[in-house]
């Protein structure tokens, strides 16, 4: 019951990192000399796309399963999701040795769906106009007992993404830095909002920022009016791990407790990012893993005579996609 | 005088580790689940495309400045390179506070040009045709009392390449493997016997293997003859980091006494490798980045059953041979 739940804390946090032990990556913080010249300030990339499964969703995915119970994993877990979430799930699961379901739309990018399966899934396809994906998955829960596994609105999923944030401090510090402020890309919340907890547990003075992609900017937009507000589309972004329509009902607390104003990057400034992610760190990234990162080099977090952190969330990007950011090249 | 100085030895790498401290990033060893799986064994990249520079230059150049005496330091240092060493020593200067003035041909790439400029070196542009780079270097150095720094073909540049192979071994154990075998890519040879030093010292059976380009494949040669042979043609792979004509004067009896049989990869399987460093690992390589990567793709580095560590050594490529890569893809 959310309702009576007290919120997660960021000793929730800490158990999470206790639980993930070694099956996560702690991937590098990443800085660049020329990019702070250009910039005035420093500007550290945490590079999540390194992370296994190419992005941070196994954090808070094998959290979720550690935190289950013996018992509840011996029925399985199920979940829903067209990208991230599903290969974050599936790979959790196959390291945990738990049966995972996943229901995915029959239009998913094929190479999506190989992946989840190569991770030991089992995948159902469903019609993305006349299937509902929650009935579906809600329907396996009902039948087998196995545990649906929410891609962000839950204290186990939020949590574990959080520990992103606590590496990313200790991993400042070890470079002699106080961050003045950190961004990371939003969907439901999850990853921002756990990494709030993180950020803000360590470091009390460091503002902490979402970052979306224009026309579904719901959480700054929710931010500022103090209530939630729904982005007005479901699709039409490039930035296709990033369309979730509204807070969650976790998420927007924590993110109202939290978080600094919201930042906004359009497809191009996404793109643009990805470009100099290639070109100056190395990184493949997708447009939705590249927004708080364009956020920074647009401006709109300014990094000129300060210290910021950005995550880059995820590099699952297609040839086609990561071809059209490269031809952006000046 | 090389002919009377001892070869280095693992003591001088573990010197250079002291003397980088946290100058040099510790690049993260990566693993993927679905390559594993379809190689049958465990490959790790040591991913040293993510160092500061794009490439494991800065170890070598870094420890070379750190070893040279303050008054030599004072007079500042010469170098001559159309790529990857060039940033590395530019960007090691700059962070030692040293002047350093660099050679590089007319018709380099303007990017790489920009790139050492803004580390703060002196660029020196020659004509391929009609100057020698190295006279002009060693001209410089007559007159200024500037230290020449080598490419590879030095102890203080082997040994500080070869921290990369400490922390590969490190690394490792730390996921409880110890390694079958490991393999770097080459061109001078300085990376190889320096990771061969590190990786022997601590883990004496494992086997080390140069990898290089086909035609350019100089040292796998002249290990099997037992005595140094030379490349053909000076250019004409699009490996550009990986041409020098022949083992270095210190780097071949290392290699002959340290090294297992030297790995060729094609330019095609280069390019293979690149593409998969894109789609599994979200790494941006360069193609004499991927020749390593390529000889374990190819089964030339056998990985069934095996545990193995390949370096991803640099990553500085342009959007167009980058977009060949990327049209590779099945």
């Amino acid at each position: 019951m959310t309702e009576v739940d007290p919120l997660p804390t960021f000793a929730d946090v800490e158990a999470a990192r206790r639980r993930l032990g070694g099956a996560v990556l702690r991937t590098p913080l990443l800085e660049n000399a020329r990019v702070n010249e250009r910039l005035g300030g420093r500007l550290f990339l945490k590079a999540e796309c390194l992370q296994r499964t190419g992005s941070f969703k196994l954090r808070g995915a094998y959290n979720f399963l550690a935190a289950m119970t013996a018992e509840q994993r011996g029925r399985g877990v199920v979940g829903w999701s067209s990208g991230n979430h599903a290969q974050g799930l599936a790979e959790a699961a196959r390291l945990m040795g738990v049966k995972a379901t996943i229901v995915m739309p029959a239009d998913a990018p094929a190479l999506k769906v190989a992946n989840t399966r190569a991770s030991g899934a089992e995948v159902l396809l469903y019609d993305r106009v006349k299937d509902s994906r929650e009935e579906i998955g809600r329907g396996i829960a009902a039948r087998t007992g196995a545990t649906v596994v929410p891609p962000y609105d839950h204290r186990w999923i939020l949590t574990g993404q959080g520990t992103a944030g606590l590496e990313i401090v200790e991993q400042a510090r070890d470079a002699g830095v106080t961050l003045d402020a950190v961004a990371a890309p939003c969907s439901g919340g999850g990853l921002i909002t756990g990494i709030a907890l993180a950020v803000k547990g360590l470091s009390p003075g460091t503002s902490v920022h979402s970052a979306e992609p224009a026309g579904f900017d719901d959480l700054a937009r929710s931010l500022a009016a103090g209530a939630k507000r729904s982005n007005d589309r479901l699709s039409g972004s490039i930035c296709d791990a990033l369309l979730a329509p509204e807070p969650g009902d976790v998420t927007f607390p924590l993110a109202k407790a939290l978080l600094g104003p919201g930042l906004v990057a359009t497809d191009d400034e996404a793109l643009d990012a990805m470009e100099l992610a290639f070109r100056e760190f190395k990184l493949v990234l997708e447009p939705g893993g590249a927004v708080a990162l364009a956020a920074a080099l647009t401006g709109k977090l300014p990094v000129r005579g300060r210290a910021v952190a950005v995550v880059c969330s995820g590099g699952n990007v297609d040839h086609a996609t990561f071809a059209r950011a490269l031809a952006r090249a000046a």
